[in-house]
């Protein structure tokens, strides 16, 4: 597949660094479409929108990219995008690049992660990239590792039901230690609300969280991003406890 | 536990038919607290919200509900829930009751099983019921089995990352076949999108979808339901394909 037609999406919408970066690397390599939120949607997970009709708006914005902003999710970026402004089925769909490592618990909240997945509902190869990091991002690796993994992918194909969640250390191309195949890890939250009052005196409370890692295995996704390796992670949609199945069995319902 | 603390929550919001439905069957069995969404979020996955902060009003309807409308997402309601208004961990959560099966693809689209699964990242046992049915709704089999299914999960206890997908056919009790134990299925959903003008010429486009059922094994969530059983799959958090790992290896990523 010499010049793919390539997909591009994210959660932080068209305005964002992160989609700059990956339609900078990803025009090296592909006839690109770029379809994402108008608005920034990070914490969207896979929500769709169904009380209301989406509209798209295109955009060309100064260093280049043209595009089209979609008044959704992430998820209906990508389904309008196929649906509506796409004539054929892109040979591939890249979601990114996030600020903000898309690991463990927070693959289940995450907009970039769930726009791959809605790719892989719609027939598509689908790639979610994020960074480990949030303030002073340096995308040069993050950029020359999405071309790699892309064309990997194009070139070896993936499950029909499986994406790849990649997730790149924010350090420069020299310190990276390679790559590392790795499970979807055990990083999870512990919510703070922080109480704030209004001018009228009403409460509100704003979500904040820590960060846990209890599994120092290596094979964690966190783990090896922390460890300076580029983690990548086959995530399928299948959520069944297969093993508690039959403890289920004995329970005995009627 | 004789007299269980249960946490109820949904997506269609706190005014909704299915709630009520739910906090009825509860209240028999245990101490109950609702906290659920001020207005619908059908479809919202497992979206939170962390660009604003949140509020919560206390809501007192006429047939009986006290409880507390957030305005937010279902999985906003279970932190919020869990963080600001209970003073104790509820013993167990349950989301519903959802008019509308969430089967197969819907999982991951679902905001009723999204807040379980968020009341399983909070370590509580949770419970996600729906009915298959969008008209016409006779509550009756799912006040019952949803009151089964919580003295059961109370009793037997569930593993800490996994909650139980419950679907119920929308029968009368006496055509209610039994329980299956199932995996999530194959159902997916084929996206239309229906083009409609507004007042001022602009494209408008609504979401509908085909449902598509290509497996027709007995132990498929919806194929259960369809034949008249209550679906009751056990559904966590991971989803790494590990099937696929060795084959990712040879890639021989660098």
């Amino acid at each position: 597949m010499p010049y793919p037609s390539i997909l591009i999406v994210n959660d932080d919408s068209i305005f964002s660094d992160g989609i700059r970066a990956l339609w900078e690397a990803m025009s090296e390599i592909g006839d690109t479409t770029v379809v994402a939120p108008k608005s920034e949607h990070s914490g969207a997970g896979h929500a769709i929108t169904i009380s209301r009709p989406l509209q798209s708006e295109k955009i060309n914005l100064e260093y280049g990219l043209s595009g089209f902003a979609v008044n959704g999710t992430p998820a209906d970026s990508v389904k309008f995008a196929i649906s509506v402004l796409m004539d054929k089925k892109p040979d591939i769909l890249v979601s990114g690049i996030n600020p903000g490592s898309n690991v463990g618990q927070s693959i289940l909240y995450s907009g970039t992660v769930s726009a791959a997945r809605e790719g892989t509902f719609r027939g598509i190869k689908s790639i979610a990239i994020s960074i480990d990091g949030q303030n002073n991002i340096d995308y040069s690796l993050s950029k020359t590792i999405s071309k790699n993994i892309v064309q990997n992918a194009l070139k070896n194909g993936l499950p029909s039901d499986t994406l790849l969640n990649v997730t790149v250390p924010n350090i420069p191309k020299e310190e990276m230690k390679g790559f590392k195949i790795t499970k979807q890890g055990s990083m999870y939250f512990s919510d703070n609300f922080e109480k704030i009052e209004n001018g009228r005196g009403l409460e509100n409370y704003w979500l904040t969280a820590d960060h846990n890692d209890p599994d120092l295995s290596k094979d964690n996704d966190s783990i090896a991003v922390k460890e300076g390796y580029v983690s990548v992670t086959p995530l399928h949609s299948e959520q069944t406890n297969f093993r508690f199945i039959k403890e289920l069995t004995k329970w005995g319902l009627n």
